[in-house]
């Protein structure tokens, strides 16, 4: 019996259409709203910001929507990703379960973002915009949209997270050999920027103010756009390549899933994997347990008000239906930079109220503490935000084992860890300290939701 | 026509057998000696060292050796690795060239050192051995016998070169890890470590320093061995892997190789992808050029001297006969650590005497920059080692322009640069130096060569 079992399709697996869940729910997800009028926004309303392309996608309700032959050339670099069975792993849990692994990290940016940064720049490019903006929190996104501007010859102008710049130079020099500019924010470039600076010189910065100064330049100049890197209809879409292929590699297998398992920040990668398994559920198949994985320092899904809510700090954004902390939440620092958004995507967020996936919040420590365990049988090192859907695969593993049942639990490895190294450093010396989040901060947060919807 | 294209092998074209070389060879390479006696050593005096399993592949004569079949399912993990057409870089140098890459970095520890670090892992446990002692440079190597040390259980003890264990804290984070000790050499465990630290307490260490440190505490203690990630015949042995999945994977691409490229510090890459195509050109097949490149600041094949010299500084290992710039040669600072080594491997130094292979130095911006380029082609940041092979290529490539020659250049991508991005930082700051070998040096660490052989 061999003990490392990858399945590996041929690149004529890659899918040729990304599949849009909207078509196959029981009720749409509510609408985005104006936040001067209060009325649902229309296409044109976002046409600032978005190629058209991509805001006919934001709204469509087609199950399919075809993948353009030279997005699916460029995802031949790196797709189809490997699905691995970890039998080391589960070897070493001495657990019945059927634990598979969908390795995201084989990507040229590491990470599963490239799906989406890939196809964004591609559709900018068609509609004759030269550069794009975006927010970096933890450096994968900016890396990733970087990696795709690169290709396509887009200018990418990135606002990182002032204190990720400061932490994490490697992942700016990244951006920068991709031949991307990378701007610590809050920044002198934006009004937003000056406006928090006004308030605090000192400010860190957050994934919402770095939004906002990413919104702002591209709203307010020809041929320029924004793009994002989570959250939204589209970019969640652009994922859903990561479930369709593993759907397949699990037939190659013999196997379907009993429980899918994926970290859950802005929403992406989460919805990447779920997605085509929730889909076959609506449409009658097989319908396995679908768990969200967060961090207890922002646990917007368990915590979280479902509510209409800004994406950004400065309130430049539509207004979405989406469990939120607040768009002014702080979180305590941890080491998921990818996970500390104060929202979660609409879709993600909606199919939570229809009670079709479940949500879980872990700590830091334990879950670098399944990383390490997982890097020393499978050989790979998660990243920070991967790691918390490793542990919570390595306890369902452990209740597998319980039980005496032997299920198939099937885990999103969204990205390696070799740019997040001082996390796991700082693990061994025990520096990490676990943190819930504030309530009495959650509470101010929640208490300046707009009164919208 | 696609932009993109990858040649994947299915895993079972792992090949089941590695290339030895030596088989085909018109001239044996000189003998291995006993630095006390002067006279050929044999298995036995290597005991203390290595399992005999390694021994013996390290005097074989046999052209093909069985890769057991735990091995196989351990390289399974990313194995086979990809060929790539880089039709997007041939575009942006607009050479009628056909540039294919090898990609070794798709191994969990980043680089095609788990080739070989998986295999010496698995003799040594089959031994009976419990711990490994290795040196270690930028760390590649030490990561990738730690990722092996945590597969098979068994203790793996790295001494790293003290400069580089401060200046990379992220690879030894990824050491620890899959569960390894890291220790900056030279340190005070070894006789040859308190006897460098008593004559220098700043000695920013050496590889040199490092193996004396590693391979003394193997020789001293029982259940514990030596590994070595580069020169000796059975590493290079192992990574023949690289060269005999590229041959099967442009027999995809309907073409064959008519320049083979690779870096060469100790010459394990170099090795890897190039023997197999001297291989069957020694049988009678088509003989492609092949050209080993190296650093300027240590031009060991372009500058040493082809004779007998020992391993480390402390004189502790046999004498090979390779091209050396002397055991104490001191290279000045420069940003590939995997090719500062005093030595050559002494196969590869005996291709390069028998007129089988070229060699060519580069300085290390001229490196950075084709690097740069590459990795906004292709999405890849190449490891600054690699980054050498690439300028290769690239050089290569634009000479196929001025001649219009259409030339297939095959390269070994052998790792990429996700933990030397500092190296990266460095280079678009503008803060790189070009530095040649200082000539006085070699000249004072030629005239310590032994007189033996």
């Amino acid at each position: 019996m061999s003990d490392t079992l990858k399945y590996t399709l041929p690149e004529t697996a890659i899918p040729k259409t990304w599949y849009n869940i909207v078509a196959d729910l029981p009720t749409p997800p509510p609408a985005v709203l104006h936040p001067g009028t209060g009325k649902p926004i229309g296409p044109d309303d976002l046409a600032p910001l978005f190629p058209m392309a991509l805001i006919l996608q934001e709204v469509s309700t087609e199950r399919e929507i075809e993948i353009p032959r030279p997005v699916r050339d460029i995802y031949r670099l790196w797709r189809p990703s490997p699905l691995y069975r970890a039998r080391r792993w589960e070897r070493s849990l001495d657990t019945p379960a059927r634990i598979y692994y969908k390795y995201e990290g084989v990507s040229p940016a590491g990470s599963h973002k490239p799906n989406t940064s890939v196809a964004q720049a591609f559709y900018n490019k068609e509609a004759g915009v030269k550069k794009l903006t975006t927010e970096t929190g933890a450096g994968q996104w900016g890396s990733s949209l970087a990696f795709a501007g690169g290709l396509f010859g887009l200018e990418i102008d990135v606002y990182m997270v002032k204190v990720s710049y400061h932490q994490k130079p490697y992942r700016r020099a990244l951006m920068e050999t991709y031949g991307a500019r990378c701007v610590a924010s809050p920044s002198t470039e934006t009004e937003s920027g000056r406006a928090i600076l006004a308030k605090d010189p000192e400010c860190n910065g957050s994934l919402g103010i770095a939004i906002s100064e990413a919104v702002e330049m591209a709203a307010k100049q020809d041929h320029v756009k924004y793009a994002l890197g989570s959250v939204l209809n589209h970019v969640l879409l652009h994922q859903t390549i990561i479930g369709m292929e593993t759907i397949e590699q699990l037939a190659m297998a013999n196997d379907q899933a009993d429980i899918v398992i994926a970290c859950a920040g802005g929403g992406s990668n989460f919805a990447g994997l779920a997605f085509p398994f929730i889909g076959q559920a609506l449409r009658g198949g097989k319908k396995p347990r679908v768990i969200a994985v967060e961090p207890a320092a922002c646990p917007t899904l368990t915590r979280g008000r479902y509510a209409y809510d800004f994406g950004d700090t400065a309130h430049l954004t539509p207004l979405v239906k989406m469990h939120t902390l607040g768009s002014s939440f702080m979180p305590p620092g941890f080491h998921a930079g990818g996970l500390r958004y104060h929202g979660m995507s609409p879709l993600v967020s909606h199919l939570k109220e229809l009670n079709l996936i479940e949500a879980v919040a872990y700590q830091q420590t334990e879950c670098f503490k399944a990383a390490v365990a997982f890097a020393r049988s499978e050989g790979i090192v998660p990243a920070p935000e991967s790691s918390h859907a490793i542990k919570c695969a390595l306890d369902q593993a452990l209740r597998c084992k319980r039980d005496g049942k032997s299920e198939a639990i099937v885990v999103n490895l969204s990205g390696h860890g070799h740019f997040d190294m001082q996390a796991y450093s700082d693990y061994f010396a025990g520096k990490l300290q676990d943190r819930d989040y504030d309530q009495a901060e959650l509470k101010r947060a929640l208490e300046e939701l707009p009164s919208v919807g």
